[in-house]
């Protein structure tokens, strides 16, 4: 076979759950049906990694140095949410439950793999909070509800106690149409010692 | 969302089986861990699309003008073996079976898909052959098992049914290793009309 399309092959298995068989696919695909999609694609990837920075702000993925959230007049900047990923924001955001503010972590404290406070950006987060300390009244910690980032958002909201500010995370329990048969023991027990009033919950 | 971060999530949607989640995965993967490679695989697209066009005597994809295995010296001339696409091809050298050049059809006979003799290169395949007419002893139809697969081979058995050149077809039953219980009637119908003499296997 051609060594351009068996380097071709082997490029598109840089990406996520791509093995040979469906990077020899995607290769063919392209060359056989979408030749100007292709190239165009090719230059998408080129424009966005090379013109996508980090908002200088929330650290989420922009072309400009504020991201459209924190140009945005009409998001609240009184609340912010702390979050892992770029891709955890849209998901929320698709939700439409949220107006306030984000901070993306790009990651989750994990001294193993060298990711200490520094690394998941939280001096920029702290010398913010330094700034708008009038402003922000709320942290919502929305990191993941795994071991890592379970210890991130102890962290986070540690080394904030001093402060006047409200540090708030996300309601960890059984999710909404979830099955308690099938629901693993930690969700449970978990729910059951934060279970709630249901007065509380109607509010 | 920046506008550039979602036109490449939309470009990433041509490649077969990626849907919107698949593509913000892919994009996503390479904003934040794999920059260089996704420049790479940015560039390998362009050069593949740009550089690769169809082998002049088998329609296989290639750089040059003639591909690898038509300028192999030590492949037989003799034997051609008619495919419908370049991975059909790979398939087969994996094997190690077969050891004489190939014919490239870019498809199969399709008349409602306005696929017709001359776009599956049946033109060229016959002026090639007319030129070779001394050196080929050999067809081999190996057009995928499908009705427009079996019609292909057909139209191009009967095109050369005038000419010297003995016409094959790949041997159609039950896959090795595989149970008769599980086998659809057509095939377990065709193979017992295609049934063969024990002795004649063992050759």
């Amino acid at each position: 076979m051609s060594d351009i399309i068996q380097k071709l092959i082997q490029g598109f298995q840089v990406l996520p759950g791509v093995g040979p068989k469906t990077a020899q696919r995607f290769t063919y695909h392209l060359l056989e049906r979408k030749k100007d999609s292709g190239l165009n694609l090719a230059h998408q990837i080129d424009n966005t990694l090379n013109l996508i920075k980090h908002c200088q702000s929330c650290r989420n993925f922009t072309e400009h140095d504020q991201c459209d959230i924190c140009q945005n007049p009409k998001r609240q900047p009184h609340q912010i949410c702390i979050v892992e990923s770029p891709q955890d924001i849209m998901s929320i955001e698709q939700t439409g439950c949220y107006k306030g503010h984000y901070f993306v972590l790009m990651g989750r404290l994990s001294p193993l793999d060298g990711l200490g406070p520094k690394e998941i950006g939280l001096d920029i987060l702290f010398s913010r909070l330094l700034h708008e300390q009038t402003i922000v009244s709320e942290i919502i910690i929305a990191t993941n509800s795994t071991v890592e980032g379970e210890a991130t958002a102890f962290y986070i909201s540690e080394q904030l106690a001093s402060t006047s500010i409200q540090i708030t995370r996300l309601a960890s329990g059984i999710p909404r149409g979830g099955e308690i048969e099938y629901m693993d023991p930690h969700t449970i027990a978990h729910s059951f010692q934060s279970r709630q009033e249901i007065t509380s919950i109607e509010q």
